[in-house]
């Protein structure tokens, strides 16, 4: 493999040259003698008898000799043996493990599966999960005019595009009214679907009208059902094993009871859904990363439940570094304010701080952690410089 | 709307008191008289007479009294009037911008669309981009055996996987032999598939058969052919423009014609490809975000071309801060050997070092300038604490 040249005998030097054969890609490579060369594209194979390549760019073509045979002049010659060639091999050696198992496979895997002829690979199966929204003040986000208590389902598109986002098939349940009943037809098509993963939204709180509660009391074992956390607090986690019959294998389907509240799910989702999802697919490190960033502004902690409190993380120089330092010191900007059901307080969120639970306000200039809900190459950056290093 | 508990009128204190009736979420709200309380379920509308909700877990259930009726003893009064209750437009107040144009519709923005009823709202066109390998060196990922010469065709599914990635809509051309009717023949089938994007890899070097550049030449506007880069010196791009005719308007196809070394590809296809989508689907910031790194290692500088360098970027703590101190620092760690076909240094590369073109050797330490090109919320991250601030 080399790079667009004449293939020569690297002792050879400048000087003019007859252009012996053309050593192109996918063809057999001819034999050079010395005192000739060979024009070369790039990834063809070094000629027998030559030993390194003079690029393009260092040539001039010239008229051909009286025997009518092309010519070129080499300006600069090859520095050694094996100039602008790369060994076979040089690439990846035989034998050498390209990829682990537990990874994602993205574009630059997909190329590297290609290259070594690996065209089938085992990988998980992708997890089929159900969006239920639940109660009966939640109507179709279609509905024009409101009526009195009534709001718009916000959760169930937001879960469903969160939930395509994660890779995960996806159900649409719909929206049950506050029924034993209609809950019950809704698991029941879960279970029908072979869904692995039903998040709920709804029905979880200490109400006596929480049918949801009920329902995974019922019909499931429900492993916690209130968390000390804000928001999110009637987080619900339940599993639901469906035994096995003639012909149908038993299975074991994860529940996610989230609270109906639209920021309370979204948060909620990001902290236990996704990681389930992750495990679910294969992920051999599931869960959200953790960063650590500067806080802008004061906050004041909640004293009784630690918060994930939605912010914008930006880049920034660390204050008080030189005007020439850049550094890569992120800085949390709030997204307004926190209750639970202020869903602009999500919008452009693309990290959740980890706030303790403190009677105190914590200063603007605190560093504290922060889980990354979102794409940071995504994410807005202040004009920055590119790299200028002096040759000092 | 309020949290499950009952609705009361907050001068009331605390006591024993008769439950009026239920004030469910979704039904008309009823009147509270002073002395009684109504039980709420969340998003329950707050009844008129009432003036604040006392939350389920600060109350205990009662016997009913001798007239039937359900009594409650509330153990912690409300702070005051509009303890535990949410103003209508305290989420978002009539007539407010919710989202502005330009920007991504993730499932929080899907969410906040629902909630205020905006279920058809517009957006950019996706834009189809189509992906043709050339050479007559490239053969299929499924071919067992190489001949000499041979390479499987890495670029073409590696692309395909990336520009599914962006989104976009993505056509499969396959791969083109060096002659100019095969090549033709694949320029018709995307002016035919009306793509807006056409990526091609190889036949861009400055050897004579390089055809894809004779064939952009010849029917395209060539904007550049030979960038100042390394990897990614032969990345070419031309503006096909498509005259209307009777019945087919007139349209403008974008063509990369990309360098054939995989690495070289997916290096050009980031840095000017990526850009390109994501200005074409309504970006408001196209392009890749800069941040700043420090080098884990010496990295030997080439002397004529600026390097895009691939790495992995890990957080770690600043060198020298002391063990209880997180920051946010990005450390980049070298993915291995940077020669443009070694596809190995592209995997699990999360970003491009900005390396300036000089004659030394940068030390490790360095703080360069990097581009992310994948999604750092996914990246590996050493174990770090999460926030424990002291209540001083």
């Amino acid at each position: 493999m080399c790079q667009d040249g004449y293939a020569v005998v690297s002792s050879d030097g400048v000087g003019k040259f007859e252009v012996a054969f053309e050593a192109l890609a996918g063809s057999a490579p001819g034999k050079l003698q010395p005192g000739t060369v060979a024009y070369i594209g790039t990834g063809g194979a070094l000629p027998e008898g030559a030993d390194a390549v003079v690029q393009i760019e260092n040539t001039d073509t010239l008229p051909p000799g009286p025997d009518g045979k092309k010519r070129v002049r080499i300006n600069k010659a090859a520095r050694g043996p094996g100039d602008d060639v790369r060994a076979v091999g040089s690439d990846i050696r035989a034998g050498a493990v390209v990829l682990q198992a537990g990874g994602l496979v993205g574009a630059a895997e997909v190329g590297l599966l290609a290259t070594v002829g690996a065209t089938s690979v085992q990988v998980h199966q992708t997890p089929h999960m159900a969006v239920l929204s639940t109660g009966d003040e939640v109507v179709e986000p279609t509905t024009k005019t409101l009526g009195p208590g009534q709001i718009r389902d916000a959760n169930r598109a937001m879960l469903l595009a969160a939930a395509r986002g994660t890779g995960a098939q996806v159900t649409d349940l719909g929206i049950a009214r506050d029924t034993v009943g209609q809950l019950e037809a809704c698991l029941e098509r879960a279970i029908q679907a072979k869904v692995d993963v039903l998040i709920t939204t709804g029905g979880v709180s200490m109400g006596a009208r929480d049918f949801v509660k009920l329902l995974l009391e019922r019909h499931a074992t429900v492993h916690f059902g209130k968390v000390k956390m804000k928001p999110g607090k009637p987080l619900t986690f339940a599993i639901l094993d469906t035994p096995g019959s003639a012909g149908r294998p038993s299975r074991c389907m994860l529940v996610f009871g989230l609270p109906g509240n639209p920021v309370s799910s979204m948060v909620t989702f990001n902290l236990t859904v996704l990681p389930a999802i992750q495990r679910l697919a294969g992920w051999k490190e599931p869960g959200l990363r953790r960063v650590h960033a500067r806080t802008s502004a004061a906050i004041r902690l909640d004293p009784e439940r630690p918060e994930y409190h939605r912010v914008t993380l930006h880049w920034a120089r660390p204050a008080g570094a030189p005007e020439g330092q850049v550094g890569g010191e992120l800085v949390a900007v709030g997204t307004g304010g926190q209750i639970s059901s202020r869903l602009l307080s999500m919008r452009s969120a693309n990290a959740l701080l980890e706030l303790p639970a403190v009677e105190k306000t914590l200063p603007a200039g605190s560093v504290v952690s922060a889980l990354l809900i979102s794409d940071l190459s995504g994410m807005p950056v202040p004009e920055t410089p590119a790299s200028t290093i002096s040759a000092s």
